[in-house]
């Protein structure tokens, strides 16, 4: 995936725990064939559906794209969507060498923000990514 | 990181669950600063402690490591382990702008290995490869 195809990348902004992550780790076959435009799609359908959460997502040799979930109820709506079900199907065929699917409730969590400090230079681009990284720390 | 500093990507061989994963997702201030080989040396330790099963890491704007635990303990010792906690707190004085960390209980696995067909050109960096992701599947 380009950055120009996708979202920038983000640290999820997840309610206070319980919830499920969804740890989907992989590793491509070679050549885009439609994956970029398929995920980015997913990407799109998952974020629509009842239960989402949030995503986050890195590739660099492996990857792995984190989903969260409000219950086991909504991964399973979602697992057996059609449009995802057909993904899923390409991704076997066509995208992927391995992968591993982890289901898992997150017990517990907490973060850390940088302060913006007067001797750190401007960057532009940090602009819009104050605030907290999941809500309620 | 480059690859050179660290061992080829992978998909870890976790046993069946349950068992713990730490999420750990991160934005990375500007230049390495001793980060690479301060990261390198966490995971070296890490995967020396009791109960670690394995981790898998990858970054593309946004880091994603997310490490597998026996169990809540082995969890809270590696979390509180001397070198441990100063490589937290040089990330959250140098290397880090924002980072999340969620503690997950996993609770199901599952995962897809491709055969190797013979229409399928030999890559040699396939080799070593082959075998279940996950145990048990």
């Amino acid at each position: 995936m380009s950055p120009s195809e996708t979202p920038a990348p983000e640290i999820a902004a997840t309610p206070e725990p319980p919830y499920y992550a969804v740890i989907f780790t992989s590793s491509r076959t070679e050549g885009d064939r439609g994956y970029g435009s398929m995920s980015d799609e997913m990407l799109r359908l998952a974020a629509a559906r009842p239960g989402f959460l949030g995503v986050e997502s890195a590739r660099e040799g492996v990857g792995i794209t984190v989903s969260y979930w409000r219950d086991l109820e909504s991964i399973g709506l979602w697992k057996r969507d059609a449009d995802h079900l057909a993904a899923q199907r390409l991704g076997r065929e066509t995208w992927y060498e391995q992968y591993a699917v982890r289901i898992a409730k997150v017990e517990k969590a907490y973060g850390f923000q940088r302060e913006k400090l007067n001797t750190a230079p401007p960057v532009s681009r940090s602009a819009g990514r104050s605030g907290p990284a999941t809500a309620g720390r």
